[in-house]
């Protein structure tokens, strides 16, 4: 078997030539939309959805060529979400995985495009993936397409605009995760199995699982930005506080928010253990989720 | 054969219900976000696209039901495209359909969300369409979002932006249109005629007669640009002009413009003559493209 990190840099490094070769500008009247588009896909990001899908994909013995098409999809939604998100009049960062951000570099116009085709060009993806089985691409392009809309990732940024400054109880913060983060990381999860052929006991293994570690990603996430740097983040640390956003630790305060997070990695554990080997990744990437620094 | 403006009418209206029903908030914390969607959605718009699809649906025996879904999928990438358009960064415009534009309305974040929440949810309902065939629900994916990402409408805007207050040539315009609008009003004709059971021939047909009232559409919206008053075009009058974008009147001139205009009318027509009787709402359409004036 091959050790965890030398998995992790050939999925990264993979995905680094699919996501450029899914990006060539067609004709040169194009060349300047699509720079901001690979500026704001390629290198960078550690890939969690991606290493999540591949994860996912190895326990339903999905190909790997499917796998790169699907993670591909995914993260470029997650990166159409991180570009819309940094405009000034959402988040207004200026700092993205340590380089200046999409409408920093391209304007604003630009990078509103830059995002907005993005998101067509996952679908266009899972619509063209080389899969036999018509329905299991309809079956990716309905949890994508729910994941990262308006009852998902797009409903969970509205809901979290909407409450900066006000104060969250516990369940409203944990549903506006669930859509904002959490949706996405749950598809990539559904996504990456569905590559594979998935029987339905590890379809329901895979669901709980990946509605655990997307929640273990944001509660990780928010101690992280209560904690670390700008330097080791690669964006503004301490964003959240500073814009009065509630985060898990400003509602459960540190302690308890680091507590929740590793009980969290458990149930995600544990959701996987009957898989044995073929969920020996998604154990690892729980690993990895609950200890990284940056 | 009910006549050109009862079934027009009818579609409108049908159309009305069929997008609401699509934008009904699933829950309470995301009203505000489905708010925003059905305001940039509903009430207003000619409903070209749709039209389109029903029309060319006619022509290959397509169900009511399939193609209202069809068409709203059309129609919420339309929307969200004039939302993100009207944007600061973008073309920068307050009146949208005689009303404010939606980031006038509910604020910039939530237009950029609204947009968004748009565009997904129009491939999730592809994707859920009630047809018993995947393989044509994937086409129609496939369609749209090609038509609508950075080789379709996105790439259209991005050349666009670029070129405001350069010359083009006529080539480089006719292009850029078709991107711009031709693409998405191409794709409204051909996922319109996949609902129903489309053989080549009239493949061939929908593909020739999309491309030209495509084409048809933007010549006689710059005309309209050119010499109607805001007040009948319910968008700002003149703005091509007064943002130095190049239109097909600047480059033309009127009269060649209109020439240009009645030759492409002729062209669509003559394309789908072969259809007969199925083919009548889409001559007719094309005759209330190349009259409307407003």
């Amino acid at each position: 078997m091959v050790n965890f990190s030398d998995w992790m840099l050939d999925i990264q490094q993979r995905m680094e030539l699919t996501l450029g070769s899914y990006l060539e500008a067609p004709a040169s009247d194009l060349a300047g939309l699509y720079e901001a588009m690979r500026y704001a896909v390629l290198g960078g990001g550690k890939r969690v959805r991606c290493l999540l899908a591949f994860a996912a994909g190895e326990s339903s013995a999905a190909s790997i060529d499917v796998l790169e098409v699907v993670a591909a999809s995914i993260e470029m939604i997650h990166a159409y979400s991180l570009v819309h998100d940094d405009m000034p009049e959402m988040d207004n960062d200026v700092l993205r995985r340590g380089k200046p951000t999409c409408h920093v570099r391209y304007g604003q116009a630009m990078a509103l495009l830059a995002g907005d085709a993005l998101q067509a060009r996952a679908f266009e993806l899972l619509a063209n993936l080389n899969l036999a089985v018509p329905e299991r691409k309809l079956r990716m392009i309905k949890i994508l397409s729910k994941a990262a809309g308006p009852a998902g990732m797009v409903g969970g940024q509205a809901i979290d605009f909407v409450n900066v400054g006000i104060s969250l109880s516990f369940q409203q913060l944990e549903r506006m995760h669930q859509l904002k983060t959490g949706a996405l990381i749950h598809a990539a999860v559904m996504i990456g199995g569905l590559a594979g052929d998935l029987g339905q006991d590890r379809e329901e293994i895979l669901d709980a699982y990946g509605r655990q570690v997307g929640l273990l990603f944001q509660v990780v996430d928010d101690v992280l930005d209560a904690v670390a740097s700008t330097e080791l983040l690669g964006k503004t640390a301490g964003k959240d506080a500073e814009d009065h956003k509630p985060t898990y630790v400003t509602i459960l305060g540190l302690d308890t928010a680091r507590r929740f997070a590793v009980d969290l990695h458990k149930s995600a554990v544990l959701s996987v253990s009957s898989l044995g080997r073929e969920g020996h990744n998604l154990v690892e990437l729980a690993d990895f989720i609950l200890q990284r620094q940056f």
